[in-house]
């Protein structure tokens, strides 16, 4: 594959996408049936591609967080087709009318939700993610760009073969889920700069993925970035509560982006909170400032960076601060955008706290890892955004549409 | 000014938005009437300063048209008052809850509308953006951090100071509306770096803006790009009608985006329109494909670039095809996906049309002129995308807004 070869592949993907955009919603969710389906009948091939990809990364000395990542078994096949058949049970966000009016020249106007056509994903080496953004892709009425990496190139070939079985059999071009194979760098790049092909790129991945994206992209795109979330005890907090959202969201799936990096301890509180946190999760290691070092002997002292760091492990940063809008600005300094808590039976200072923190979702009372699109009802999301144009947070299926105007007349021009 | 106080300047900015994010839409609103009425008590400052800029632009030997772009006048200044009295009128966006649900655990879950943050805009050189834009932006709750061309900076400079004005009157901090007096190219691609300031960038000018932003833009931006808009005439099309729609959408102002720039016409009605045309727009010079050429001498041959010209100018371009597949095919392929219009009586090819063509508007019976912010009932607009995400078409307040997630509990944690 050449450079080159990837635009041929690009307008491939491309006249698929305006089949795929008038389909009706009962083929689209047949033909994510149809893919489920097929990636369970293909389960042999899709295992013995990932023993293959598991082997190469191996002897390429992997990590074994990347090697838990990459690798598939029966379970996670059979969860990847369920996932397939829930998105096929949503609403189709296509077609439907968001608002309308009629002007006083007696032009219609209604805005109406349609698919954003095709959507680039860019992503490391989970091979569910490609039937995970496929399916909603699809469902959406778009057609999907992928570009994995090359730890899970077999598998992602396998699982995509699969995919677009389940296209063919409701009449859909196959092209309309295709993998970019060649995953040398020179290629991410080329992805990235698809001007009138890509009509949306979502990366998938770390901070040397978003960097990248930031340097090369130049067609349209949605930053799934990093979570340095936390969670504010406040003077007025129920500690019991307190605690126990704490201990969930640090501890309950320290890995992912909406897991507690950092606490904030209103100073009345502080003691208290620390010394039952001792007890409550004494594997994780704490990184204070000078006042919550004062608290606990085994508490080290954190640098300035440490309260930016999104640890995705079992530690965490505790600053203790004199009031709300010591804790606010904290937050908001050091926020990457994601999701900021805060713990307290005050309805000011909570409202003050949704209100005045800036993060794509704000939560009083719960765990920050409610932030995901399941359990905010969206049924699966394609990813988490973290910047503020076009979709902020979990993003499902209405994140893949785009709004546009459809305006009738009887003959209206303009004076 | 040095590259390093542009980054100066954005933390000012960005601290200002802060600020203007938390007051109130009451306190927004009178802060542009207030604007209103320094503009008008500053329109001597204003002409002289505009006067400078003229005597300036006319030693660089200007053209004509950017010459007639940059000036002001007493009507000038007025239309920006209004329009910023218009602005302060508009239902205030900050703080709609868009949606909202119960989830089964009891975790009561909103999607609420929020200012952006930090709205950067780069225009050239008309200086009443200065002012239309700010409006814009302090209405939504946002800061505007504005970067317009060398040729208009004294005037802009001017009217910069003016709004101020009507910010401090009411409280809110003066650095809200920040003008970046340094017009260097170098700033420029600063400006388009300001990576964690800027929270959405927006163009108003030519092509080559669109091109710098899209080779030095890392922040999040939304593309106002140009319209070669068509209009097809069906051969179920009322032509009387149609004429009246061709001539309105070419004619009544032909230097702006939403101007008709080609005409697509089925092959049973293009004799009679291009013969009515010759004396309903005599004044337009048509170039078109060689079927056109076979109806009318006076129509010149056009190259398949052509095309793809958006002329903003008394010219446009001729398409004869033999069904509306044809016409479909050829207007997806060379639409700028602004706004594209269908003349017809025949309800199954209208609804094809509206359905099959992929642009921000499309139209039915109605002249492309009307896709802008005013007539569609948005009140004013920022500009228009031409680009599938976060905004299609019109930009009013709205598109200046984000809706995030507030998550109420009572202690959930997840399992």
């Amino acid at each position: 594959m050449t450079l080159s070869h990837i635009a041929v592949l690009g307008a491939e993907v491309k006249k698929a996408s305006v089949e795929v955009a008038q389909a009706s919603g009962a083929v689209r969710q047949e033909a994510l049936r149809a893919a489920a389906r097929a990636l369970r009948a293909a389960q042999g091939e899709i295992l013995e591609a990932n023993e293959a990809d598991l082997v190469a990364a191996q002897a390429a000395e992997i990590g074994a967080t990347a090697i838990d990542r990459l690798r598939l078994d029966e379970g996670r096949i059979e969860a990847m087709a369920r996932g397939l058949e829930t998105v096929a049970g949503l609403p189709d966000p296509v077609g439907v009318t968001v608002d309308g009016s009629i002007r006083p020249n007696g032009l219609k106007v209604t805005r109406v939700r349609r698919p954003l056509g095709v959507i680039g994903v860019i992503y490391e080496n989970r091979p569910n993610v490609t039937a995970d953004a496929a399916g909603l892709c699809i469902a959406a009425g778009n057609a999907a760009f992928l570009r994995g990496s090359s730890t899970s190139i077999r598998s992602n070939v396998a699982v995509t073969a699969a995919l677009r079985a389940g296209l063919v059999a409701v009449g859909l071009p196959a092209a309309a889920i295709t993998l970019v194979e060649d995953t040398s760098h020179e290629t991410a790049a080329a992805f990235m700069q698809l001007e009138g092909i890509i009509d949306c790129l979502i990366p998938r991945g770390g901070p040397a993925l978003i960097g990248s994206m930031r340097a090369h992209a130049t067609v349209p795109y949605v930053l799934d970035g990093g979570g340095n979330c936390h969670v504010y005890v406040d003077r007025a907090a129920d500690l019991d509560m307190a605690i126990a959202i704490i201990v969930n969201a640090k501890t309950q799936r320290p890995g992912v982006c909406n897991a507690m990096e950092s606490l904030v301890l209103h100073e009345s509180v502080a003691a208290e909170v620390l010394d039952r946190l001792s007890s409550a999760m004494p594997e994780v290691r704490l990184l204070g400032d000078e006042a919550a070092c004062g608290f606990r002997d085994d508490i080290e002292a954190a640098t300035e960076e440490d309260f930016h760091i999104e640890f995705l492990d079992l530690v965490a940063t505790v600053r203790v601060v004199a009031d709300l809008d010591e804790a606010i600005d904290h937050v908001n300094r050091h926020s990457s955008g994601h999701s900021e808590a805060i713990v307290t039976d005050d309805v000011v200072a909570a409202e003050r706290f949704l209100n005045e923190v800036d993060a794509a979702a704000v939560l009083l009372n719960a765990s920050t890892r409610f932030v995901d699109g399941s359990e905010l009802g969206l049924g699966a999301e394609v990813g988490i955004s973290t910047q503020k144009i076009h979709a902020r947070g979990p993003m499902g299926l209405e994140a893949l549409t785009s709004i546009r105007w459809v305006i009738r007349g009887e003959g209206q021009t303009r004076t």
